[in-house]
């Protein structure tokens, strides 16, 4: 396989690394993954994380796995394995389902080639949401964005943040207003991270911040990103992501969609069919094994929320920007 | 002074003590409290909190240092302390003027005698709060609530969770979810503590999972308290509570702001004119001295948002309930 290198995964004479993101930003900690097992628990930990990054660096560990010389059982196996290891975001699944569907019979070089696509892929798609996006910011915007959505979920330069990024290098002087995104806190971690990297001015928030900064008139736009599109555009993404939507649309703050079109699962409805990952308990009661909730009490964690339509100003995807006009006029995301 | 009992305050044999409130849940460590300094100090740093209790317990620390035999002067500048320790509760402000207004001239008994009642009214007003209140919750309930409004806010039951223990002890089967309430974990440290001694079944939950309960229909009321409210009806209390409103009216949930009568800010025409409380940048960067954040990253950390009254369902005081058309036809909050 090719060599790779990215914000949070990279190939490196054969070995595959990511960094693993439940350090950042304290430690900077590469880890090798050696097999699909090591792949499925660094996702499942979170170690990465993304919709789109998931999808790339389980379709490389897959690779890999095939290049090792396993049977086709064990590669199909594996398969299975990594495409449960989340159950919300729908990047995953396309792309497991990408490297198991053969031209005829099962084959390494066809899996090599289809992982390098994904990731090469991922990267294109991201410049070109970014171009789509940056075209709504303004000069002097105040942009209110939840999650990490950068270069570390993705392959390249992000999501949401990509959008952000983008206008940022076009020399609108924008600033960021970063939810911390309770539990896990990939705003105050990762995103923060990424925007001292890239020089953007930034400031960090809780999450239940948002509604007062709007009423104040201090938010001028919302970028988030999506795990899971349905075809009538309601969408799965980190948990307080539709809050933050209700908030949107009662200040008539412009709330965005930002994501890879391949994100749409065409075998969706609705956001009503989306699965739910629920999450462990202590992730609620403190920061890693920093616990400060009583021990054994009741908890509520869902990784993700559903946001309907309704809510969404416009939906940015590679392939162009949807609105909800678009969605109505043309039979929207179902005329694929 | 007489002795005083209630949950994070004592007085025994002249010695004023405070519960910890920021070593919770983990310790129960209760601090001497020897002059208006130590209590000034306990109010910045959130060891004694909750707008009445910080009223209740700023009256007790003037009137002992009263009893000392301080001259008027040393007296008035110690009010003036205690007065401005924390700017957004009016609670306190309430309590320093009432002690500080005298029938003819400076007089120890006198002060003594009102910090006394200031205790004894506090727990009755709970007690009648918590009966208004109580006869909104229907069998079957949840209830969310924020921030913590229970024993440890003030001398009595509570506000919004003396409304929600009440209807407990009236045999109603109810559930509580408990907002963590970042950035200070109110929620998560103290509600959640009460909760549990108390025996109320509730949930912890962060802050921006709030409203994808309620789209889910699994919250039937809110409840909260108020540091000030302002004569309109528009009300300050724990960041988060503005956000909370607005999903509620999103969602038709009834929210009602629980407070003591008291807490009306008769010279605040409207929420605009209620100072919000800008706290450290470390609260919003980690959890005590556990940060996850850059460390020199900017931050927003207003104590406080303004909720306005549109957005209420009714203000449950300890003299009656008013509703948003007492308001309308009384003249409401402005006919005292």
């Amino acid at each position: 396989m090719k060599n790779f290198v990215a914000m949070a995964i990279k190939v490196e004479n054969q070995v595959l690394k990511i960094l693993d993101q439940t350090k950042l930003p304290e430690e900077e900690v590469w880890i090798s993954i050696d097999c699909p097992t090591d792949m499925e628990m660094a996702i499942k930990q979170l170690k990465v994380r993304g919709a789109p990054l998931i999808g790339v660096a389980a379709g490389i560990s897959l690779a890999q796995y095939a290049e090792k010389g396993v049977s086709e059982g064990e590669y199909m196996a594996a398969a299975k394995l990594l495409r449960e290891s989340r159950p919300t975001a729908v990047n995953l699944m396309y792309v497991i389902d990408f490297l198991t569907r053969f031209e005829s019979t099962y084959n390494v070089e066809e899996v090599i080639s289809k992982a390098e696509k994904v990731f090469a892929e991922d990267v294109e798609l991201c410049q070109k949401i970014a171009n789509n996006g940056s075209a709504f910011v303004e000069d002097g915007d105040n942009i209110l964005t939840h999650c990490n959505t950068g270069g570390l979920a993705t392959a390249g330069m992000g999501t949401a943040l990509g959008v952000i990024q983008k206008a940022y290098q076009q020399g609108k002087n924008i600033h960021v207003y970063v939810d911390e995104t309770r539990p896990l806190l990939q705003g105050g971690r990762l995103t923060t991270w990424e925007l001292t990297q890239l020089g953007i001015p930034y400031t960090l928030i809780c999450d239940n911040m948002a509604a007062s900064l709007m009423a104040q008139g201090r938010v001028q736009k919302v970028f988030v990103g999506a795990d899971r599109i349905a075809v009538n555009g309601d969408f799965a993404n980190k948990i307080g992501t539709y809050g933050l939507a209700v908030s949107c649309q009662y200040h008539k703050v412009p709330f965005y969609c930002v994501a890879p079109y391949t994100t749409i699962d065409f075998d969706c409805r609705s956001g009503a069919e989306i699965p739910i990952e629920l999450r462990s308990e202590n992730e609620v009661r403190g920061v890693r094994d920093y616990i400060w909730a009583p021990e054994q009490c009741e908890v509520y964690n869902p990784a993700f929320d559903v946001t309907p339509n309704s809510l969404v100003s416009a939906w940015i995807f590679d392939k162009r920007v949807y609105t909800n006009d678009d969605l109505i006029k043309e039979g929207g995301l179902c005329s694929q």
